[in-house]
């Protein structure tokens, strides 16, 4: 199908956009973007590491930009992002799935987003300042900083994202946010029993909130593991649209191509408990299955959501231009600047937080 | 009476404890405390600093115990303390209110008890990264994360200290922590109904488990605040006797002498959230009842205490032996070292945080 980019018709190009990918980045991975067709690429910056790391990973991803600019190029706004694919290049826009790299500090929020970071998971797995995430026993929802800094993120238009968060604190960010959420990738937990994975009441809130659901072809979030069929997952993603409507689907596919096992351990471990071994207690990487290794295969997928029945618009959709549309209000900055009141007090419900004096 | 300080005698001094104090620390104040005959003292080295500005407060200690090495001494284990008290002096202990301090690395607990910090708050009021503060809407309890860096206190012989938690949070940790905990600054909620004091099942749990109350002095956490008398507080301190013995209450002032308001801010808000504005909001701290407000002024709440009705024994306990005592035991460093299998599965209930590779 032929498809405007800007607004204005230039090209016949095809949205591809991939709600998030964390591979070991090289030119053979760009070279891939390009020849697979894709647009536009969320990558994770950083998982646990704290703001001046962080820069670090930032300034790797400005040496990378420069190398590799004939291949991609960075998005922060969807305007940005759209020059970057009617050059014939991927966009690619930045993200954390930790907010350990904002610290304690509210501030950090608009620093990053100043050095370039445009979605943020409000947690990884464990408790963070914010919320829960998925493994903790008990789920408190958003904190008092998480509350705030969610506020902080819509008058930025950085996008929360809700990827391994407990359902509790998904919902509730759901709720306090002014602007959609994301779950940037996972797959439904009817689908996998996982609670990575997200439960029919979370897919049904963030439909209906404008959100959208990236989803993962990692094995670990898929019904058979590495050996999950292209025709199971097409047949999730039937169903799933059955729900919620085919609009609020992208593809986040966590592709974590060529990394080490160090990473996986990084990823699960940072430095939150002792682990008392110079061995690899991950295991690595799971394969991916053999429909989906690379940036090169989204035909593929394709191919498998033509075969369940899915029309030509509803798979552009969900390969991109679901994402595409999303991004454009997404990145957008928002009124009010923090200090009016509209800003203070919106969504506040008023409840004191210390009583007298006697925080101390 | 008489008093043996280390075991054998060589003093009938009197021991004065107390379990937190946050002054603007002067030579004044360390005249002070010797001239009221305080023989140790918690002090506060930090609320919301990451580890590296945890690091300059301690550089600025360790000129303060430079500077005034005539009236206070560092104190790292109960043996350094009593020589302290010994030579005449204050001995100094080093405490965190919030574990910001450790980031989000549990080899930074090890870290900060070299470096001195004896004591480290798990909360401050707000969610952290190991458990719920008492200001938070919903109480998670001791996260992944709390859990480990609970062992790892426990095996350093670092006090853990429940001050400014939430009641679940607090009973998690007594029930999880291998050694006694403590709330070295709080008082009875049924003495006056903040929730930054303590219920009455966690009264008895922290009681049971050879854990210690340091009781406030805080106005806001007392019955009248600033206006409370001392026979207000010698009646509850009675009460609480009743309920759990004099064996397990200590004095923890939470002493916050001349303060500038700017303090309170921090204390309060930290960088969790924006305060849009130039002005102090606080209204600096209350004043302190005529009865405390310095160092000069336990001699005031042992006439109270004598008049209640607790005798001499129970006094000496309340004023500074069951400190002191709990110190000794508690400051002791405790096998089993990382990495042995007891230290890895001890008080480990088996539930497996990750499910096959979904974690990712």
């Amino acid at each position: 199908m032929s498809r405007t980019v800007t607004g204005t018709v230039h090209s016949a190009k095809r949205i591809v956009i991939d709600g998030m990918q964390f591979a070991r980045w090289s030119r053979k991975v760009f070279e891939q973007m390009r020849d697979g067709g894709v647009c536009a690429v969320h990558v994770t910056v950083a998982y646990h590491e704290n703001f001046r790391d962080t820069v670090d990973l930032l300034v790797d991803w400005n040496r990378r930009l420069r190398l590799h600019g004939d291949l991609i190029g960075f998005a922060g706004s969807g305007e940005e992002m759209d020059a970057v694919i009617d050059s014939g290049r991927t966009a690619i826009l930045f993200g954390l799935q930790n907010p350990s790299s904002i610290e304690a500090d509210i501030g950090l929020v608009e620093m990053l987003h100043r050095l370039g970071i445009r979605f943020m998971q409000l947690a990884y797995n464990n408790q963070s300042l914010l919320c829960t995430g998925w493994t903790e026993r008990n789920d408190s929802g958003l904190t008092n900083m998480g509350r705030e800094v969610v506020r902080e993120m819509n008058r930025l238009g950085m996008i929360i994202d809700m990827s391994h968060a407990a359902e509790r604190s998904i919902l509730d960010a759901i709720e306090y946010s002014a602007r959609p959420v994301v779950v940037s990738h996972a797959n439904p937990y009817a689908w996998r029993n996982t609670h990575r994975n997200i439960s029919d009441p979370v897919l049904d809130a963030l439909a209906q909130s404008g959100g959208m659901l990236g989803l993962s072809l990692y094995p670990g979030h898929m019904i058979h593991g590495s050996h999950t069929t292209l025709d199971d997952f097409a047949r999730m993603v039937a169903g799933l649209a059955e729900r919620i409507g085919p609009a609020r689907i992208g593809i986040g596919s966590d592709l974590c191509q060529e990394q080490p096992p160090s990473v996986l351990a990084w990823m699960r471990e940072g430095r939150w408990k002792h682990v008392e071994t110079d061995e690899d207690v991950t295991g690595g990487f799971p394969p991916q299955p053999d429909w989906f290794r690379s940036n090169l295969d989204f035909g593929q997928v394709r191919g498998g959501l033509e075969r369940i029945g899915f029309d030509a618009a509803e798979i552009d959709g969900i390969l991109g231009e679901n994402w595409h549309r999303f991004l454009h209000d997404a990145l957008s900055g928002h009124a009010p600047a923090p200090g009016t009141p509209a800003a203070r007090d919106e969504r506040n419900d008023g409840k004191p937080l210390f009583g007298g004096a006697d925080g101390v």
